[in-house]
């Protein structure tokens, strides 16, 4: 079974849960924790518990959404962890998708200034995404992964058997990860991606592992994003915002629904500002609409969209920053679009 | 002037002002944050301000005191710094003592995953301590410094004139971690500062710099305090048990006056289970109290100070990990003594 060697961990990928157990069980940890939410609970534990027989652990349980992906539950996560006698010598196993492994991950790294935790994604967002780069972090003020760290944990394990319980929304969602990996990496991909047509009964352990080599090769290269990891945000400037503006609504999107959106509208930026060809970009929408619907309602507040734009993290002295196609599998960043022409690839969008 | 390197910052002592400001100018950033309480705003800030010239900052301010030390206070600088527009090229300039040193360094590490911040400590404990080796955090639930992170500033800046305006109870303080490090590291530091009877009218740059060379060339070894760093705990594992249980008391002890007991209690553990010999125990025990009071009622509730021990972030399972002093001079690591010895350690120390 594939295991993936990034910096100082592996990524394992459909593996023998029994070198999961053999793993731990060599590292001698004070107390060993696992973070659910009750979905998690619900449908991942009992694989997981079956996997790694015979765990002492704490189970620590919160709320599931990204509206509990704040400081309120990291007091909770800290407090259980130091109710049960956790130390700098325990583990944290994060189970779950991007809400459980980033919080989980920030709270583990910050616990008396550092403990262990291992990501155990079971969401295809978070094992495509997530899993690799070490972006760990909560939501602050209406604004994503405002408080955080970049640390890696010390392995990630990811099973696609996880993935079969899961909504063909949330398989949808994830999905925008690996279709973004393979515009900005990998044009021989794009086309072999571009033969799916329906998401059910694929088998994505190699798709996964494809997806995360495109992305540990990116990130190995640069973890703290002082330049070339910038490229993993194509799709996300706009998406983010577009994703942060409607969190709130009852309709609101998931984040790879946003990211659809984010990669149509940048893509007609790079062929605005770059040498992203007209045809090119016709088939990155086509293809991105043939999967997602079409979500114009949720760019009718342009003016609070470009708002959200200028408080990116991304951003550098008021200049909103891009990350643009020069051609399907290339990508590069740092551009900075005049507002007219960002405002002309929503309205694109909207008359699709 | 002197110039410590440390791993890859630099720590400046009684430096040309001028070389602070050419350090930061040549560096871009797109926004600049003082963060001070209302005494260094009072007494440092001037000081600084005549240094630093024509600098364009944004000034953060919060209340004085280890009670601030929390995540209420975390979120009041992350909204200010939200607020004024920073970003991950920002930069945070913590200007006062252990407490804004900790945590405006924690803020700025986790702020939009990390953006660089400045320490220039206006304590004499923070100049010889927190300066140098990267722990940051704040307090949680009682415990002292139980979220955080290890990280270095990109620089430090010592300048001994801001304690001018320290009182003589916090010079005292600071002094502590002066003779902690002599007698872990430098048995002819400790005869020459054994002849310092008078903290008055002292010329400090020196004996920072000699402190500082003994915590940096430790710490260097172990930045995350696997093993060798553990010795800077000499004295702080009943220390920190015994300034923790009297926090909320109205005659609080300073850290330096809790770590001077914590010494003399920790010596006469050393002399019992290692090599210190009792004329040794009896030098240290003299200096620290010719120095220091004596805080016999501090001591009272032998029970609590037990408890907290055992909740101690060094602890590994459960057991009370000490480091103690083989000789003067030589410190080591790891020693877990029985309660019943601990407790004789107090009573003696009561006795005295």
């Amino acid at each position: 079974m594939p295991t993936i060697k990034c910096d100082n961990y592996n990524v394992h990928i459909n593996d023998d849960w029994n070198n999961f157990g053999e793993f731990i069980g060599s590292r001698e940890y004070s107390k060993i924790g696992v973070l659910v939410d009750e979905n998690t609970k619900l449908h991942c534990l009992p694989k997981f518990l079956a996997g790694v027989k015979e765990l002492e652990y704490v189970l620590i349980e919160i709320t599931s959404g990204e509206q509990q992906k704040n400081l309120e539950t990291c007091q909770h996560i800290w407090n259980t962890m130091l109710d049960n006698g956790f130390d700098r010598h325990s583990l944290l196993i994060n189970l779950g998708g991007g809400v459980i492994g980033d919080m989980g991950g920030f709270c583990a790294c910050t616990f008396m200034r550092g403990m262990d935790f291992i990501q155990v994604p079971t969401t295809l967002l978070s094992q495509v995404d997530a899993s690799v780069g070490g972006k760990l972090g909560i939501d602050f003020q209406d604004y994503k992964n405002l408080i955080g760290v970049i640390q890696n944990p010390i392995m990630v394990w990811i099973d696609d058997h996880f993935l079969e319980t899961l909504e063909s929304r949330q398989i949808r969602s994830g999905y925008a990860e690996i279709i973004k990996h393979a515009l900005i990496q990998d044009a021989e991909m794009w086309e072999e991606i571009k033969e799916i047509t329906n998401l059910e009964n694929i088998e994505w352990g190699p798709i996964i592992e494809r997806s995360v080599k495109i992305k540990r090769d990116v990130v190995v290269q640069d973890q703290r994003e002082g330049g070339l990891r910038k490229i993993l945000n194509f799709g996300h400037t706009l998406g983010h915002a577009i994703e942060s503006e409607n969190l709130h609504q009852p309709d609101f999107l998931l984040h790879g629904e946003a990211i659809g959106i984010g990669m149509i509208t940048e893509a007609y930026i790079s062929k605005e500002l770059l040498d992203l060809c007209e045809e090119e970009y016709i088939d990155i929408k086509n293809y991105i609409l043939s999967i997602y619907p079409h979500y114009p309602n949720h760019l009718v507040n342009e003016k609070n969209i470009l708002e959200k734009l200028l408080k990116d993290k991304k951003n550098r002295r008021g200049l909103v920053n891009f990350s643009l196609l020069k051609k399907l599998g290339e990508c590069t960043f740092d551009v900075k679009p005049n507002e007219s022409t960002i405002i002309k690839s929503l309205e694109d969008y909207k008359t699709l």
